[in-house]
């Protein structure tokens, strides 16, 4: 099952809106069989490793880090394709984390008389797709905040100077979060600010991100880098359809959902990207946009690079939120993983651990 | 050596003003005898060594983390006591840092005959005594800032509220911090708002370090914890002599360090505390004084506790530094140690590598 979570992580760019898959097929204490997921609409694990095997694949035992399905969807069902091969025994990682199909595919194995045990390696199955699950659970894809600043918790000098506080191995690391997110989001004040592209760039990837701008008096300068190029999503709570019409036209999407404070639904638009299949989206955002996510409990994973300098109280922080009264009340996190990339740290943190199937 | 520099830290928390020094006797391939340094007048650790050998030294090899001693300080010195036994070879990790007297006991050993070697594990044994070659070399204390704040760099609510935010193992790792120090420096800010005792608590040790605190105007309220006890001094700019005198009469020294702006001469401070035979500070402060030493460069290494949680801008920040206009500005550090303590990260940095006797 380790084998084929490696083979899973072969699509970490490139499968989404499906999920990552891996799958091995042993048969005599022998690997005969190797396959992974490569994109939506290309064949599954299961048919990759099937195809792939060496030997004859009547009464293996088939290796797989999700649930094979049992429905018809871009491609038939893994499931019949396994029956069909007459393989003997089933290992599952982790069940099909939409709770309403979870377990259909094992127990179409299971009526074929084929033996099945999941469960194998399963958090580690369930952390490669957690953008996969929380769609499939929450209608909410996973959502990382990433942010970069010196040991003192500071982004940028008074004057808005923050390019580069961290230095280059932490600004690739950052460019793999990008490639492995369905969705790049930031604000409209980063926008104008940094003009940025936020593409992915340094990495080896065979698609770009969605990039997804919060513009809620939608005043997007039209020679915005970030406009440049397609995917591009802006939520707006600003009834100005011509301004909308124009940037339609010129092939972004636009998609009100106002407010009554006249700023985006912030929770809305989430179930939005949900709807968009988008399973991980990173943010990268400024201090108010990203205080306001993490107020309204929309962000699921804290990535802070630190770099090994201080800037002082007078420069920019991290995250605007409300002022607190009581330590009892500070947003509270656990945290995941500890490194360093190259001379700063990288912290990762979750705001909740996200229940499989429970 | 490696045995050698293991026993010199059992005098971590015990040896000071001296040196952690560690001793191994070894004669045919067998260790024949173990010493270290335990405290100031009593026995070094070469001396132990020697007298707890279960064979004749004669002709035995000696491994000893710090140059052995020519000169009559408290004892006797050591570099005669291993010609007297007539050991064969002597192995030093580091000569004596004080750039006066370096080389002056392995001469004293060579002169009598006996083969010595210099340099084994040597970064090993300087970082053991940063203090003491701080001091040797630079008559200027090794200045620890021990801060904790949480992910986004807050020390505390804008009400002041900051108990606690790190979790109880990090506390108990800081009271290691002080255990370790000869002297914990704190300002007036925090004595008023904290009223902290500033003792080494919940860590073994017989000794407690000097408490130093800085109060320019020299109002410290006379029931503050922190005067109880002994092995206090007090820095001020208040020519206050009557005020100066009820102090001292309860047992603290207070000195008077004025720079012309009416603060405590800072740098100068450090020098006084060098002539008080102090090693190591640990800086437990505000961000004003935390922030002034950092900007006076009286700050050597940085430990930060890191606390899983966020509290947002509108709480306090670290350090207090003016305004940087340029990132090149920016106080740069290099960083040594990342590890978790309990729930929380421990960040260890220096701003200077302290160079050896060169």
């Amino acid at each position: 099952m380790s084998q084929a979570l490696k083979l899973a992580e072969k699509g970490l760019y490139t499968t989404s809106p499906n999920p990552r898959v891996g799958c091995v097929v042993v048969k005599n204490n022998r690997v005969i069989g190797r396959g992974w997921h490569e994109r939506a609409g290309q064949p599954h694990a299961e048919i990759n490793a099937l195809c792939s095997a060496d030997d004859t694949v009547r009464n293996a035992t088939v290796y797989v880090t999700l649930e094979p399905c049992s429905h018809y969807g871009r491609t038939p069902p893994c499931a019949e394709a396994l029956i069909h091969a007459g393989v003997a025994r089933v290992v599952i990682a982790m069940l099909d984390p939409n709770p309403l199909v979870a377990g259909n595919g094992a127990a179409r194995l299971r009526d074929a008389g084929i033996m099945v045990q999941s469960g194998l390696l399963e958090a580690q199955a369930s952390a490669l797709n957690i953008g996969f699950v929380s769609r499939m659970t929450r209608h909410r894809p996973w959502i990382r905040l990433k942010m970069a600043a010196s040991l003192d918790g500071k982004t940028a000098l008074e004057n808005g100077i923050s390019q580069w506080i961290t230095s280059e191995p932490a600004r690739l690391d950052a460019h793999r979060l990008r490639a492995l997110s369905c969705a790049i989001l930031t604000g409209i004040g980063t926008v104008k600010k940094d003009d940025p592209q936020l593409t992915v760039r340094h990495v080896e990837t065979t698609r770009q991100p969605w990039r997804v701008v919060i513009d809620s008096r939608l005043d997007i300068p039209a020679d915005a880098k970030l406009l440049q190029g397609s995917k591009i999503l802006i939520f707006t709570a600003a009834p100005d359809e011509s301004r909308k019409k124009l940037l339609e036209e010129k092939g972004m999407k636009v998609m009100m959902l106002p407010t009554h404070g006249g700023k985006v639904d912030l929770a809305q638009m989430m179930v939005k990207l949900a709807d968009f299949e988008i399973n991980e989206v990173l943010v990268e955002a400024g201090s108010t946009l990203s205080g306001a996510l993490v107020q309204e409990e929309l962000v699921d994973e804290l990535v802070i690079y630190l770099a090994p300098c201080l800037l002082g109280d007078k420069a920019q922080g991290m995250l605007n939120l409300p002022m607190l009264t009581r330590l009892s009340d500070k947003h509270t996190l656990e945290l995941t993983d500890l490194r360093m990339i190259g001379q700063d740290i990288r912290v990762t943190a979750k705001f909740s651990s996200l229940e499989l199937n429970d």
